[in-house]
């Protein structure tokens, strides 16, 4: 229905519209669109247009936090803002998706900075693109003790991490990078070579 | 993010909302949600207020044809409002998007009726809720010579067909059902059964 020239007697204008509009959605091709669309109409155009007024209100309100560049709506984020957080911990994030499932883990009581992607450099995504002045100005506050990088652990992640660890250990931070090793719960067998190699280097010694 | 207890510095409202609203999208989950909602705030925002408008126009303004009952902005649909129609034939399909596949086919040139559903007493949809009435006073206008049911061939579909195909029989119209057998470029190898013995069954003579 999206993909094809109109019939010419299309009949379908504003559903056809809807159809294609929902293509902006990450993962939601010609087939999954329609179906959205034709399934809005059908059962459900309060959720429609309740959603019509999330988009809205989202792309006018939510901006940057001037501290740690997560998305908010206001100049400072409420993890920014907060009192009951370590100011002396830093944690270095992709997204904010990264950040929300470190929260979700309540393991974490210090603040963070998203950088909003990684180094790419072959994409063009350079030191700039992910607010690398930033980062080291938040940093060097005075007030933050470690940085803890949880970038990926993909090739352009560890590469980032990397990069962004040089320059904050040329400052003299601490800077620390997450356990690599066998996931909570995992085999040994069905754990991949690479993973198990990392997990025999960085092995620890067992609390007495 | 949007199943779980806002943490006490929940840091995302509109973020939040938006998370929320995107799951009245049919097979999006919480992650999805999620990711989608990143997406947009970060990659295309232009691409959330295109949405917006265009999930507000179409409840707006879509609803039913007078005729086929198929989604349109005008009382009746191109497809009811086209001479180059056979109105002979008459396709009764479960869904738009049914419709839709038809038309893609371009093997169809008669008029449809969607029955927006199909019946499903446990589920509370039964003749009424399918709109059987219209359906038989529509393919009953004298000009209609045969019905094509095109409703699926799951047990829903093939009840409905036979239930709506006894009521058109009883007022002497010709009603056909769509062909079964092997898919085009299908191999008998992996053909289920079912589909094979239909297929023996209805087998046809070679055209000489």
């Amino acid at each position: 229905m999206a993909d094809r020239a109109p019939l010419p007697n299309e009949p379908l204008g504003s559903l056809d519209a809807l159809t294609r509009a929902l293509r902006c959605l990450p993962g939601v091709g010609p087939k999954a669109a329609q179906r959205m669309a034709l399934h809005l109409m059908q059962h459900d155009r309060d959720g429609a247009r309740a959603l019509a007024r999330a988009l809205t209100h989202a792309a006018e309100v939510i901006c940057h936090c001037e501290r740690c560049n997560t998305f908010t709506e206001d100049p400072l984020c409420a993890l920014c803002r907060s009192t009951r957080r370590d100011p002396a911990q830093l944690c270095v994030v992709e997204t904010p998706a990264d950040l929300l499932m470190i929260e979700h883990t309540q393991a974490y009581q210090g603040l963070y900075f998203v950088l909003m992607g990684r180094l790419s450099p072959l994409d063009g995504i350079g030191p700039k693109e992910i607010r690398l002045d930033r980062l080291l100005r938040r940093a060097g506050d005075g007030v933050v003790r470690e940085v803890i990088l949880a970038t990926n652990f993909t090739n352009e992640g560890e590469a980032t991490a990397h990069y962004i660890g040089e320059k904050l250990r040329t400052r003299g931070l601490k800077v620390s990078r997450l356990a690599r090793g066998v996931p909570v719960g995992g085999e040994l067998e069905y754990v991949d070579a690479g993973t198990l190699a990392q997990a025999l280097r960085e092995r620890r010694p067992l609390p007495s």
